[in-house]
């Protein structure tokens, strides 16, 4: 799937995979080093294999080759599978080569990013293949504290695309911000202040999209919202008078909307959206829902 | 199961949650700030309900309370449940009163920081539940990078108890470095150069574990053995000139050797490893099995 | 100006005001500490006045305030005038109480992020108010490094707007981009891989503007073209079938794009480009091209 | 000018720079990395000049050079021009060559360094060129916060000193100081307490001026005084009673003082300042008024 | 004494070393870098010889390595006696070659890790030496602030053994716990809370220590004890039936009760303590009672 | 001797001593928490005294009120004697009141900086009661890596004072740098390339030092030369023709000199130093001579 694809679209950006790592072994390490293998023969070299225990997508390769490197630069390693590629169950993912030591020192931390962003990758896959290429699959701001930009990039090795980042990233108007805010005002205070960036707008009625729609929002996050009254929303937002009302607003013209849907859409359920239209399905669980994949490291 | 248990065996060092709070929020917050919540009138003050939408077990309070401190040390939180403590769908955890743009920029985080670490404590439990007070259930160093010592929180809240918080704390000879030490100079090293730690050693076979035994290890950890096998190492363990002194004092016989297995252990087939006379069973399905608890923050 | 506005539209985000004072503090206080105030009797309290030296627009109080605090936290702050507002040469902005030790050793580097802040803020209300509400005014990447949310902050402190913080926040294909891409293989690559991202082309012909125009991007960044230029741009963004040719497009159709100009666009000739139809202007000289504006604290 | 100078004396402490560019490239690259040269084909090799626009001073290239080397260490820079010296408009500084994506990224934040370090080195040989040798150039506190390192090196780049860096570095008595504390007993508490330092003092009129000088004060800063009265205290200072004076003291002897003017003096007045004695002239707005310079970069 | 060890056992953990002296480099260096070493012509190539002025034993090379390398990556060294090992007044430590600026840059904060580190190594040495293998020589928590992991190394390097890495590491049951906890409950609440840990409890008294062996500890630091109270003890501690099974083990006796004695013991006495069937004397004075050890750069 | 010294004289600067503490926390708390304190009933509240165990100087305590109030914001201190204040052995320093389990956390690492602080204020204190006025004692910057700020204070605490605190501070041109240049030309270089830093000269003969004398260095370090030496270099520093001929030279005259020694100085033989002229004596043994002093803490 990945063919062809920058490394920059499925990894995470260099300095956050070297400042995860450096916290990861900080932690593993610990103040007097690793104890055990301190008492091996520190002449002892050797080659192992990462292998796959179980099938699954692959992520997070950045942050292993770090891994190795930060322990001990001689190091090497061959990576016969690439970020974001299939691996089946018994399949050898890298060579490793150079000190034994180092090597036993830095396997628990390596694994531990292999394992938890390929978990993540191949749970989006599963979510990317049912969708089969009708709608987007999305990641949401439901992350692992202090892992977001890792996350999303294992998210992308998967096949789905990155949602905001952030709070600074575009106006996501939600319930608790429409408790005191009238989508119209809401939408128009946004384009007053953030005047380049995208307005979303969180709905779960009808009446709230229409709504939304009329006030110009750019996108809307139909939020626990059965397929049909998505139905809906999408056919009121791609009939000709929908254009009509926001071009007549005083706002920029900004119409038609991103239509996205989330909200106890599962893999059991996904097949029930796939043809209302929406352009993209948002779920918490591409992160919240992923198992650790098995990674282990045999030394031959 | 907490009651009377100090704060301190359930939470975090606080300087681990201050950082890890400081670094979830910065990369939420973004360069911009909370470009919704900005919009909102200055002066709404509201109250706001943690709410636990599934069943579980609550962790991260401590995480919690301090990213809506950071945001904001005005607002007031109100904690209904206890760390630790058994959580039902529906069930508030807590009440936060103060302003709402705060409130709004601060919940994501702290609902990542609930549900992530509910999730570890809730399957923690139901693996403490099973093993009804017969074994100890351990965590190990399989978790999410940057985050052990929460995750290792988690766990005792959970019910668990921790075991190696990294490399520096204990000798653990595992199959990598036994490629090229033997078992008895191995732990004849290990005494000679850290003398006041214990030596583990991991052991996949009745044959290493007697030998493990005979060279005076502290601790086993059978990897991957049957319940048979276990009981024959057990069997070997116990033979009476192993242990009568420790058998015959009041606490619980925990020296020597300590005995924990490990290895394809899962909620389905605990119950085999129970009656062994294990002292422990660890498991990185605590960490990498658990799915992020559902919790919403509902302004009233 | 800012009537009514919240602070988080005109302060940067807590955390990076207390950073952004954590390390100027450092930078200036040094090893040992300030040697000139260890000289003054310790229990000597005054009163000082932070003052305008000539007119202009306040930005920076956030910065300021966190400055007097982290050296004292007994020091206390009276703030006459807001942030955004205009100040007069003489104008008393604030008044300050406490120790007059701190307050020395605080006073340079508070006054620093104020001058430095509401150099910015000013320049850029000559902007805004030359720009008289018929186009906005956009700050740019064009920032001091390691301050760009502060003086993204004191830009909308001054009536401006944000533009991307980075370049996480939107896909914007420029000179140097599309050196190797065409327009239209370019939009369609971004909403491929980016969909929930707005995409802006830099354009420095008409031809290049339709060809993005024909291409659905969301926006276009017309780079140093003449105000004739630019109104064909307009021209032909707004007729009908610019929003139908998008329409057919496979991919989502997000016409009419945001229009925005920039390069040689100064206080002298900006009046030229106001009535073209734009829905912005954004300029690096909001920053690069400010003067530290002159503000001092008198001991009363 | 920079003729055999070492770079010791242009560049700021590499741990400086290193620090700076990590920050701000954090700044712009944001948590996806940048989403537009993850559109470009990764294999594209290119070659780019870095180029003046405007003519002035160069400075901050090793900034620049760090730049480019923390996101690809495989580029590779060639500088035409060298630190601290003479830019025409229109002359390439420097050739980058390596991957297209890679200096995308850079660009901007390597651009950001220059611009603003340029910009104040060519204000600060404006001041140079006109003191023609006759007095020194120094900066003063009234630096960006944050960058006070880089600025005062690129103060020195343009021909200018460096005064204090911060407040441990000497003893300076300013107005604030002296509203509770006598010019003659500051100067000895000063002594007393801090024999090694240089103790100078801040001087707003000849009376305090010769006060300071009686005092065995090291240094004046003559703030804010006409030629006229500069030439008074110049002449004292240089009267071998004031000699005499301070060698009846009975802390070190530590006449004929520098003498030092700041406040006032811009590019248009100085002329009246090279002939009057003084050591030195300071001003605050070789930073403060400096503007960034224009340089760009140009892929061939 | 060091033959054969591996560098792990003798050095701090890389990442230590490294922020180590980032820091160390930090406070020396200052904002605008080496003033001196500016002076100097760039190109002088030299070679410099690091000396013992007086006899001891070595440690800190890593340390020191790095300081030479952050400083100028060109730099090399050639060691000529390894972490340690046995130096001699006057004897030759380390050549280093190549620039003579950077070298004057680096050499204080090189040495003054040597020193300090070659300062405690050559205390606990004698420490070791006068044990004579009878028992080991541990350090304590008792460390510069800041400084413990390389501290903990240095008394490795010396001969010693580290004890305590800090609170996490296993449950010490000192006098002032035991102001409200009872020795059995205590130690029986350590197994229940902490099962895999050590628990180690401090006694005064021979009633305490048999309270403690009675209870189950495993380690008793036996605090501020007669050699003649001592004995008791570890009377009491090998009655038969206590480690029967132990005893018959082929490794070093050092299960259940680890005895360790501490408080009071000097070099002048400790050899009255080496005879009583201790396990191991902890001191604080290896670190708090050490000087730093004088060794020099001699430029060729 | 520290009446109505400004705490700023005696403390290190607030920041530092807040990253030191924070430092040293996290070192010793590790990743679990306080193993120990975490088994004791969490609502004991008790009051404990820090008491001297031996005599000399205090130092040390902003380090050690911060760190109890890291740990615990509900502790309350109470200093019965100052920080450079005498101790005799037995007295008590502070009364801490508050929560048992947080007093036993902050325990060691607060003694840990009183112990090794005090030390070296106990240590300087030795030198200046010796020194009895008539030369300053002054550090170096042989300090403990890390911890220069603190350990400076704690020098000042003890009567001495502050040399360089670091390489910025002021030109020093010693045996190394003169091995390429000529004094003469040296001093020239330094005025001309940091004309407000003073310049001193490192000089072991009275050849050296006369000629550092007519080249107009504005101090001297007069390194292991004997009281003889010393007498003639200060001889001839105080000729009126030394004062004569840098008042001919063409830069500044910085005429007379300070002047220092340095270099086996002790204890011992310090008396013979005192009647010389010298200004000051310095001696890195300050810090690296001294031992930990004995503080504990003492629940009542």
């Amino acid at each position: 799937m990945q063919t062809n694809r920058s490394p920059l679209l499925l990894h995470p950006p260099k300095a956050e995979v070297s400042k995860a790592v450096g916290l990861a072994l900080a932690e593993d390490i610990g103040p007097l080093g690793d104890l055990t293998a301190a008492l091996l023969p520190p002449s002892v070299q050797t080659t192992a294999r990462i292998v796959a225990r179980s099938s699954g997508i692959l992520a997070g390769t950045a942050c292993a080759q770090e891994t190795f490197l930060q322990i001990d630069s001689y190091l090497s390693l061959s990576w016969l599978v690439g970020e974001g590629e299939q691996l089946s169950a018994g399949q050898t993912i890298a060579i490793v080569s150079g000190g034994l030591a180092s090597m036993c020192t830095a396997e628990r931390v390596a694994l531990n990013f292999l394992s938890h962003l390929s978990g993540i990758a191949t749970h989006t896959r599963r979510f990317v293949d049912k969708a089969a290429g009708r709608v987007a699959i999305f990641d949401t701001r439901k992350t692992t504290p202090g892992l977001r930009s890792l996350e999303k990039a294992a998210v992308r090795a998967g096949g789905g695309c990155s949602h905001r980042s952030g709070l600074s990233d575009w106006v996501m108007l939600k319930d608790n911000h429409l408790s005191v805010l009238q989508i119209p005002a809401a939408v128009q205070l946004a384009r007053q202040h953030w005047p380049a960036r995208k307005v979303q707008v969180e709905c779960d009625s009808v009446e709230q999209a229409t709504q939304a729609l009329d006030s110009g929002a750019d996108a809307l996050l139909l939020d626990n919202m059965s397929p049909e009254a998505i139905a809906k929303v999408v056919d009121y937002a791609t009939r000709p008078q929908a254009v009509a009302s926001s071009q007549s607003a005083s706002t920029p013209p900004f119409a038609p909307p991103y239509l996205e849907a989330s909200g106890g859409i599962t893999l059991d359920n996904i097949s029930d959206y796939l043809d209302l239209g929406l352009d993209a399905i948002s779920s918490g669980s591409l992160v919240g829902g992923a198992h650790a994949l098995d990674i282990g490291l045999d030394i031959a």
